[in-house]
Formats: C-alpha cells, sequence, structure tokens
C-alpha cells in the first residue's frame, strides 16, 4: 500500500505564493543589510553539539535536535547505559541542529579569526531547529534573519542598527516602535538595592511586564527574595513616563551611587542624540522595563514591535561584549539584531502590505494549438524572453479552456493565441485576461507591450 | 577550558567572499528558472525517515542522517535491542534530513495536489545531507538546485530544460556539451538481446564508460550474466559515431523489434528537431552510452559537462514516469534537471569567470575623525544609501592608517575622508582607493559621483 504522505510536526511546506512572499522579505532585509556594508555568511546546518550544549540554559538543552552518528551509532553501547538516556544520546549523537545564528556566529568568528577584517559586519538568513511544543505561529523549523556587527565597542553601531531596522520597515510601509534600553541600567538597579547577584531575576521578572502586568510583577520579585523595599525601587522605574530626557535625568538620581548604572544612562543619552542627528521615520523610545531574556547581553538592547497589531515582537537584539570568549577568544565586543521572518510575514497579511507582485507567475502564457503552431511560436517566446520578460509554453495540446484555466490559476496576466490564422498571417492574438481585451500584433509590437506593460 | 571550535567533517562555513560568489551562482540560476515561467517551492529539512527510506537503494539509506527523536528518545528500549542497531535508530529516530530534493517534491506533490495547478513547474534551491565519506569536492551538506514540471508528457517540456541549461551556462559564460539519451532505448537493447530484466545490469555497466573505459565495460557486462553474442549487440551502439540521424537510422535497424526501443528513437527525433527550431548555443549530442545511474528515469535523460575544464557532470536529470506512485498518486509524469551548485563553482573558479562584482563590499567607507565630524557625516551617509549606494561609516575613532587598511581589506573602492577641515567648508575628500586621486566635492557633487561610478 502507498504511503499516506507527511511532514515532521512542527515544519511547514512553502508553496509557491508563500514563497514568493517571503522571498520579498528575504530580499527586502537582504537589500537593506547590503546598502550598510554587511556581508553575508552560512555555516552548516550540523554543529558539533559540544559547541551547541549549554549556551542556550538547561531548556535549550533539551530543545537541541540531535543527529545520530553515521555508521554503527550503538556500537560500544551496553544494556547498563540504557538507564541514562541523556549521557546515552550524547553517546550516540555528535552533531546537532543549530538552534539559532548567534551561537555558530561567535564559533565562526574564532574559527576564521585570522581571516576577517575587523570590525567584521556580517548578516545571516537560514533556518533553525528547536524542539519546541508546536503551536499556533511556532514551528520547529523557522528562519532567522541577523546582523552583527564585531569588534567595536562605538555606539555608532547601535545607531547603524536603529537606522537598519527603520529603513526595513519602512520599506515593508509596516509602522513600528523601538524600545531601547540598556543592560547597565538593569545593572545599576540591582547594585542600588545591594542585591547585585539578583540581576538575572530581576531581569527576567521585569521582562515580563508587558505579558503579565505590574502586579505580576512585583509578586514574582518578591518570590524571588527581593523585599517590599527594594521593589519599591524598581517599581517607579518600570512606570517612569516622559521624554527620554526627563527618565534619565530621574534615574540619575536613582542610579546615583551605580557607577554602572550611570555609564548606562551615558550610553543612552548619546545614543538617542545620534539617533536624532539621522532623523529616523519610526518611533523610539527609551523603555526601562525592556530587559530581553538572553544573558549575554551586556549593554543597549532593543525590541521592534508593529504598531498597528498586536504581534509582539518582531526584532529584537542588543551588545554583547564576550560572546566568543566560551569559544576561546576573549574581549570581542559585538552588537546586534535579529529579524523574525514569520512574525514579519504575519504582520504584512494582516496589514495586507504585501506587494502585488510578490506571487506573480509568468507575464505571458502561449497556447499550445498543435505542432505546427508551436513550431512558429516558439522562436517568439525566445525573443520574448530576451527582453527579461517571464513567458511559458502550455506544454500539451489540451482544449483551449484548459489552457485559460491554467493562466487563470496562476495569475498569468496575458495570454498569446497562436492559431492556424495567426500562422498564416504571421501575428499573435494577445489577450489580456483582466480586461478581456484583445489585440492582434506582430512580433515586434508583441515583445514591446509585453516588455513595457508592468 | 575554552573550546577549540570546529565543524562537523564534510560541512563547510561560507564566508563573504565564497557567499557573495554562491550568491551569483544561485541568482542567475533562478533569474532563468523564473523567465520560464517555474514557481520556487521548500521543503523542511527533515522529512519522516518512512518517507525517505527505500527510496535511493540500500546504500543510500545507509547514508541518510537520522535525528533522534525529542524527549526521552530511548524510553521502552530494552537490552535485547541493542543486538540490532538498524532496528533500533528507526525505533530511535523517526525524522532524517532530506537526501536529495527529488524524493521530497514528490512527497509535496501527493501532499498538496489539490492545491496545485498542473503542469505543475516548480524549482528547488535547498541543501541535502548525505553521510558520505567527505572527500574533494564531496560534502555533506551541499546545495541541489532542481527545477522539474510534472504532469506533462509533451517533449516541449525536455526541450524547455535544454533551452534552461543553454541559457544558464550562457550567462556563466560556461562551454558546455549537453548529452542526451533516452532509456527507452536502453530498454530495447535489453529487450533485442532477449534479456529485459538485466536493464539495471546494463544501464550501470554502461554508464560507467567514461570513467572506466570500453573494455571494462565488457568485462562487467559478462560478469552480469550477458555472453559475448548480447555484449556484441551492445558493443557498437557505445561507440556509434556520426550526426544525430545517422546514429538513428542505424539504432532503427539494431532495434526494429523492440517497441520501446523505436518509441525512444522517434523521441530523440522529435526532441532534436525541436531544439533545432530554437537555435541553442551550447552543443547537443547524443549519447547512447548515457544510463544515469536511478533506477525511476523512463523516458530522456541529460547530462552536461563543461568542455573547458575535466569536471565531470555540472547538471543533469531526465524524464520519470511514476514518481509519486509510491506516495498513493499514480500516472504523473514529469522531467527535470538538476544543478550542481558546487561543480559549477569550481568550473567558474578555474576557469576565472566569477564577474569583479562578485564579492564586493560598500562602495564607500567614511572616515570616523571624532564625534563632530562623524556628526556632520551622518546626513552625508544617508543621502548616499538613499540613492541605493552601499555606504559605510567607520564606528571607532582609529588611526587614519587602520581605517585605511579596513577598506583595503574589504575592497572598497572609495573612501570619504571627513575632517575638521572638510566641516568648516561643508565639503567630502573622496579618495579613489585604485587611482589615489584624490578630490574635494560637496555633497550634491559626491552622491551624483558614487551613484555614476561602477
Amino acid at each position: 500500500m502507498a504511503q499516506k504522505p507527511s511532514i515532521p510536526k512542527g515544519t511547514r511546506d512553502f508553496p509557491p505564493v508563500e514563497m514568493a512572499r517571503r522571498d520579498y522579505i528575504f530580499e527586502t532585509i537582504r537589500t537593506v543589510f547590503k546598502k550598510y556594508g554587511y556581508s553575508p555568511i552560512e555555516t552548516p546546518a550540523m554543529e558539533n553539539l559540544s559547541t551547541l550544549l549549554g549556551k542556550y540554559g538547561e531548556e535549550g538543552d533539551k530543545l537541541l535536535f540531535k543527529v545520530l552518528n553515521s555508521g554503527d551509532a550503538f556500537s560500544g553501547v551496553t544494556a547498563d547505559m540504557l538507564g541514562n538516556s541523556n549521557s546515552l544520546s550524547l553517546k550516540v549523537c555528535e552533531k546537532g541542529l543549530r538552534y539559532d545564528l548567534t551561537v555558530p556566529f561567535a564559533r565562526f568568528v574564532v574559527q576564521h579569526q585570522n581571516e576577517l577584517t575587523f570590525p567584521f559586519k556580517r548578516y545571516q538568513i537560514q533556518p533553525v531547529w528547536r524542539a519546541d511544543r508546536p503551536q499556533k505561529g511556532r514551528y520547529r523549523e523557522f528562519y532567522q534573519c541577523d546582523v552583527d556587527v564585531v569588534g567595536s565597542r562605538s555606539l555608532l553601531n547601535e545607531l547603524e542598527l536603529v537606522q537598519i531596522v527603520d529603513e526595513i520597515f519602512g520599506m515593508f510601509g509596516i509602522k513600528v516602535l523601538v524600545k531601547i534600553n540598556n543592560r547597565k541600567i538593569l545593572t545599576g538597579i540591582a547594585e542600588v538595592i545591594g542585591k547585585p547577584e539578583k540581576l538575572t531575576d530581576i531581569t527576567v521578572a521585569i521582562d515580563k511586564i508587558d505579558k503579565i502586568g505590574l502586579d505580576a510583577v512585583k509578586q514574582e520579585l518578591n518570590e524571588k527574595g527581593l523585599t517590599t523595599a527594594d521593589v519599591s525601587v524598581i517599581e517607579p522605574i518600570l512606570t517612569l513616563s516622559g521624554t527620554t530626557a526627563q527618565k534619565v535625568e530621574v534615574m540619575k538620581g536613582v542610579l546615583s551611587t551605580s557607577k554602572a548604572g550611570l555609564a548606562g544612562l551615558d550610553e543612552i543619552t548619546e545614543l538617542f542624540g545620534l539617533i536624532e542627528t539621522v532623523a529616523v521615520n519610526c518611533s523610539v523610545e527609551l523603555d526601562l522595563s525592556l530587559a530581553r531574556g538572553l544573558n549575554y547581553y551586556t549593554g543597549a538592547i532593543f525590541e521592534v514591535k508593529a504598531l498597528e497589531t498586536e504581534m509582539g515582537s518582531i526584532s529584537g537584539g542588543g551588545r554583547y561584549d564576550d560572546l566568543t570568549g566560551i569559544f576561546g577568544l576573549p574581549d570581542v565586543p559585538g552588537v546586534g539584531i535579529s529579524f523574525g521572518a514569520d512574525r514579519i510575514y504575519d504582520v504584512l497579511l494582516a496589514l495586507d502590505k504585501f506587494p502585488g507582485s510578490a506571487g506573480s507567475a509568468a507575464k505571458v502564457l502561449f497556447s499550445n494549438l498543435g505542432v505546427d503552431e508551436v513550431k512558429y511560436s516558439l522562436p517568439i517566446i525566445k525573443a520574448v524572453r530576451e527582453t527579461g520578460v517571464s513567458a511559458e509554453l502550455y506544454p500539451d495540446n489540451s482544449k483551449m479552456k484548459k489552457q485559460f484555466d491554467y493562466a487563470d490559476k496562476k495569475g498569468i496576466p496575458y495570454f498569446a493565441i497562436i492559431g492556424a490564422d495567426e500562422v498564416s498571417a504571421g501575428k499573435v492574438s494577445l489577450k489580456n485576461l483582466k480586461s478581456g481585451e484583445q489585440k492582434s500584433l506582430n512580433v515586434s509590437e508583441l515583445v514591446t507591450l509585453l516588455k513595457a506593460v508592468d
């Protein structure tokens, strides 16, 4: 019996219409990355598990897809090893699928450090895999679009990322708010309440404020060992309003005893000053409750929200000071931002912002009404294609209705009909399938018209 | 201790220069595919192993990368199962990485048959994975670029594939020979010697003629159970010379008793007639010794060789009549061809045919000589980028030599120097790093010049 075909849960096929839309997204992002001087790299889908393990926390380790060693993976496995599933899986699997683009990038920088020119500006658009429980909008295979610069501490890099965000979403026609914070401010807060060791707990808790609200964040902070007095230091920070300058002024008071905190505020002031110089179109806001979960951030952190939909973050990133340290190359600072292609896809769809051309097939379909007609058509089709116009010849001598339907279903806008009459007259009948209008043209008229129409 | 970073054997990182060259290859191929009305699809990296197993022969099954089930993969595994490594691996792994694009495509067509418009013309450019022993030019992760049309028996599809090959390699500037044969002719030969069951043995043996020579092929045919008389029927076929028409004439005599063989010859005659109609630039040749290993081919088979290097086949494919049958959809004929990106890369490199632009970075680097100079520069850089010109600002206020070296190493052709003098004069000093020439320009002159130069 034939198998009923299916694909692993959490994965997707992309048929032509989805592909065209995704290509539009990737191509837009890629164009902007290039315009700012970022170069593409790619890394293998499989990395050594030793590269990946321990980089994403305990939960992340569990979500890695492991690849069984080739050859006889189980030779040397004995019955007593069956008791420890985790260590057994590491014995029989030396490789795993990449979980994000950041760790492979750090590995890449260290491995190729002598070939690279620093500051190294790279972008990377590739799929990643996570054994997450699939649910709406969460997949086990999805694309990330990352842009990073490593080897420079200058805040001009942060500025550039804001400009890139502004330009990309401007091209998409998506109105966005860029939220900015600085991890040093969060460090300062932990210092001021005298509990620097609670930094992670604090950031994890306040990161949730948009989702769970102020009261629940306060409760979580209490549960994590902060006193009511501690929480009262943090509370006004989370609800601060006013201009950036006003917020910074208030915070300078709160963080007056923390060197890190004041440094963070200085960086914020400098970055917002630079952003003013270039006059971006998007909204940019200092959000002191922005924490972002990842522990490797050390300076600026970013998050981008679409203003006209409820979609959560569609882009985010930040500065890290020692991402490559774990692979043996300390003191390589970097900053980067990641664009979520799936979220952007959903926003563009919800706001009906995909351009009409994304998804279009050939511009013209040539009929197939018999051997002689086709032989007459072939050089004409060749001439059309030579001008760069995409053209199809219907391969089978089927009924006209079927050929029409084919053009219609594929969204091909023109149908070139070549029957015995056209052959003997040296003409082509070109039908505009939208308007229904039909013209009799000679070859050079046809080529000119098809080249000119949109 | 820090880990020394490495990647799994047989896999590769692609740094910017290689990426730019690969993008040039993919973009060229993609442009031509689109011009002929083919639409892109993508399928997941992981397929269910049930989809993949048994499709590539026993050897292929061994070369599949298997992915360990997520969660506790070894629960339910008992000591007695350790004896059978193969069945155990299938118990703990339900998924595998795709081995080629053909089987996932067949699965895709069956799964989405009700959404697709037939004839369905698709292209697919994605990596595949094989646990082959890595060696020079053979990798465990590599890209395939496949183009197929399913749902049509017309030889116009074969013609179109030849045109696509002609156009792609024409754009690359690679002179190629397209070898064409037809599996029905090979079937006819097996029938004529009265051993139709030996078809596979015969095709496998004669497929090797370029590598091992005529005598070794004859010996292999003997070993596979063909008599000296049988082999003498095959021998002249392998060494036939003359025009296509002459070869066909001779073969009509040899295959006069085989319906399949004569049908194959008719198809060859028709296809070569069509090719003449469109006047391709590449060489096209009937090669009766061309067999191609894959058993699913049933009609035309193609192989493309670069004429100016010894690189083996750089593209190949053929017609198949029942690829989707195994997934429950019989009688869907198709024909396709695959382009080997790695081989094409090597040929382009060997023949020095990569365009100079493949690998180029930004067009201009702006100097960073201090805070005020940068603030003066930022709107200028923005104006340059707005014309579509790729521009970088050096992020750190480093020594000029370092900034120069950066532009030089990255191959950035222009260096825009903005110091205190330029700021007070409202000018930009633009240095052409190739010629050494330096000009003092106002902003609109700068923008115009950078936009205009190549």
